[in-house]
């Protein structure tokens, strides 16, 4: 018997992402909640797993991973599924464009959700660093839509990709968390490839799972609202 | 006969990583400048190569792929070589810290090379996030110098890994463009481990290679200083 594999998750979270995967997957494995309320993900046992701080980790076998992008493709190679195999020609512009994701789209995200880490307390220069995103992510919806258009096989078809799971969170996040109601500049259905890729997502098995976990409602990827987890909260 | 693997490079970019990985790797390869004098990075034939901008591209039998870690890995797992292998309990963890570098330590490098880029032209707004991303940079350090002394596995072994091969670039980046001589905070010895990758990249013959490649100098991560490249330019 195999040790399980555990996902440490906050719902809403990065975490969401792999538990998509885990789903789409049918792996068995345990979600264990961290407690974002009493900084759960700071805990000297969670530190150990992850120095990072950062939500998810998952604990393999093989010991704990993180970086939700590696855990992503670690597990895609792991059931040969979600990802081109090492040797086929399509698995190169897959790679690409999942490090694009993580170090690119999901970062330009992540520092307009935690303006605070990257130039700290001060409002008026938040609401720079926020303007300047704005711009960064309306260049990064358009780039990878383009992309998307140009080689279909990269997600949106019939067998899901990294990217079918990957992309429908990023772009949620973005409408929750990213496009101020006050100012609203983001628009899924101006991305039509993005677009696809949330509706399809809306009619997987793996989606569903995730809505019941982790609260995220009716239409997560189309049209989301704020979570109401059953455990939990996602921030 | 196999198209061979052209690198779009510049001197001192982030092609660099993947210069070294080609000569480890011990691959015919042809080296294609990118002039940075005239934006070559901007060009309409190497946008379409590579709608980010950004260098390097490697193009291949496969077609083109950007993104510095995903060509690192994409080569590893084509050569068996610099990584472990899918199956093998280590490469989680490799994984893991390869998307780090990527998305954490070089992210944080590049916005502090271009801090226009994410804050605008306000010279005090620049200084605010310099400021930031040198603690930022600081805890980086920190964490992957602890991580490699409890992992020794992942870097400064007898046979190099992507990260031997791409942290040595980023710590040289680090003291050559982040590191201001009016105000330095960045000591390499104060991380054992990572001095100890360094030292060991510079008695391979792949650093040899590219230090004459691209003008780097005698020591060019324990002790760096600005390329005098024979061809193209840095910035």
């Amino acid at each position: 018997m195999t040790a399980p594999l555990r996902l440490h998750y906050a719902p809403d979270n990065a975490s969401l992402i792999l538990r998509l995967a885990l789903e789409e997957l049918g792996l068995d494995y345990e979600a264990v909640l961290v407690d974002r309320k009493t900084q759960g993900q700071t805990a000297p046992h969670y530190l150990r797993m992850n120095p990072n701080g950062t939500i998810p980790v998952l604990e393999t076998p093989d010991g704990a991973m993180f970086e939700t992008a590696a855990i992503l493709l670690w597990l895609a190679d792991r059931e040969r599924r979600l990802l081109p195999a090492p040797e086929a020609p399509a698995r190169g512009r897959c790679l690409t464009w999942l490090f694009w994701c993580s170090n690119t789209l999901h970062i330009d995200l992540r520092q307009s959700f935690y303006p605070e880490k990257y130039i700290g307390d001060d409002r008026a220069h938040q609401a720079q660093l926020r303007a300047m995103l704005r711009g960064r992510l309306q260049n990064d919806l358009r780039m990878i839509d383009t992309a998307l258009r140009q080689a279909p096989a990269l997600a949106g078809g019939d067998q899901p990709t990294v990217l079918d799971l990957y992309l429908p969170c990023l772009l949620r996040w973005t409408k929750l968390y990213a496009d101020p109601p006050e100012a609203p500049w983001f628009d899924l259905a101006a991305y039509p490839a993005l677009l696809h890729v949330c509706q399809r997502a809306e009619t997987r098995a793996s989606t569903h799972a995730a809505q019941r976990a982790e609260g995220l409602g009716a239409t997560p990827f189309t049209a989301p609202i704020l979570a109401t987890p059953p455990e939990g909260s996602a921030t």
